[in-house]
């Protein structure tokens, strides 16, 4: 129907096209000339459909719908989820990775099923999202491989680029930034690389990986954005083990707690982070 | 408003409603009753909504709503995007590809703004959405590192698991399975590895990926699939090169073609694949 004139619409119709169309771009500005024409309606019209819809997402605690005013003003679709929501989610994905099945050699957790399903990592990012939703952030940072979905969801959610920082120096992105670091829970010294041309000046940062135990490859990240004279607006993280208390990061959010009981039994046990 | 009844709702609010939570979880059947209970309606109320919603999409080519009869039934939202506005996206991706500071080193193109772009990755998911989506996929399988944005889009609309494939042995998930292959475009012997309980018995895939040259990566993915017993339903790739034409892919599908006109000028074209 682009560019194409049609009949007028019910207010149903408009209200469910508005909506559809806001919240699958989420934290996209719509100009409510966008609606006008593609709806060949008043601005009058559209104005009250968005209160309507405004008034729906709030009372059904579905999002937040925000008026931008001025020149480059229009209507968006925040993510909103709330706290009794929140621990929902929490407590379903605590149960699914609670299962003696998923101790694997070594004592790792088995969990690449659910970092990589679209329905638990898009519920984590409404998370995150909601978490950190008043901060000014300009890309979402995160690193090579698991942490991606969760971080592209956020970054979905908040309508920002996703930089990925690469573990492989042979990237072929023009010219690199790399640091070592040193990995809290091996010991070991790595490395890791960024193209230059990756993030603009003076960006703002919202980091985000899957899992934290020592929390060294987060605090490498954390020095490659002072490189890049980026401000790190937060730290996001899927899962944080209990122990070391003492981790390279100090400010983090967890949203599960993974703690070892017992090394010898392989014994491990996950719950919502206290947040 | 988990758990509580509330006042009635109006038919604007119920159609605003269930078009945010069906539209924001493609491809996920929710039952009449779920409505019902979240809306505290009739269930002949909840189906005249519905009619509403489905006409709506339909008629603004927003998307399909399906009704699924039976015990497991209910409704879902899948996506579906149009010629017109698929070749306006494509156009969109093209104008921002062609451009002379986009050309690395080594006649490599700099698209990671691009490939880690949430609108524009969507944009490109929804049409492998679309194509796809009278396959019956259980996963959508990829490759580390570039295409795991695209593939986890797409994963999201058909609501499925992304399957991710790592280069490195390294991998803490278990057992795994790895095959050698040979890059199609430098010849050189590479290694790939899968978690043995990453893909169950009998299952159906769509390949991902955001780049084909020579073939021999997607060729390679094609082999693992074998060893895991899958069906390879597609092959779905961002930018494919037109040279060479022989790849070791025959079947596949790409949005955008990238020609290299003139390696010595470094001069590289990128246009919408005739699909």
């Amino acid at each position: 129907m682009q560019g194409m004139k049609m009949n007028k619409l019910k207010r149903n119709e408009r209200v469910a096209a508005i909506v559809k169309i806001l919240s699958t771009n989420p934290n996209r500005i719509y100009s409510l000339n966008y609606f006008v024409e593609k709806f060949n309606a008043a601005k009058s019209t559209i104005s009250e459909d968005i209160v309507v819809v405004k008034k729906t997402m709030e009372k059904m605690e579905l999002g937040k719908i925000t008026t931008i005013t001025g020149a480059a003003g229009g209507v968006k679709f925040a993510t909103y989820i709330s706290n009794e929501y929140t621990k929902e989610i929490l407590d379903e994905m605590s149960e699914r990775l609670n299962g003696a099945d998923r101790i694997l050699p070594g004592n790792y957790l088995y969990m690449t099923d659910l970092i990589y399903s679209p329905y638990f990592m898009n519920r984590a990012s409404e998370i995150f999202a909601s978490k950190f939703s008043d901060k000014k952030i300009d890309y979402i940072v995160t690193i090579e491989t698991k942490g991606i979905p969760l971080a592209f969801s956020v970054a979905k959610l908040l309508n920002v680029p996703l930089i990925i920082v690469r573990k492989d120096s042979k990237i072929t992105e023009g010219s690199t930034v790399s640091i070592n670091y040193v990995s809290g829970s091996t010991g070991r010294l790595q490395r890791m690389s960024l193209a230059k041309r990756a993030i603009g000046q003076d960006a703002h940062v919202l980091i985000i990986d899957d899992f934290m135990k020592g929390g060294g490859t987060v605090r490498g990240i954390i020095e490659m954005m002072f490189e890049f004279g980026a401000v790190v607006e937060g730290v996001g993280v899927l899962i944080a083990t209990k122990s070391p208390k003492g981790k390279l990061v100090k400010e983090f959010t967890s949203l599960l707690t993974l703690e070892e009981t017992n090394d010898e039994d392989n014994n491990i046990k996950i719950f919502p982070t206290n947040m």
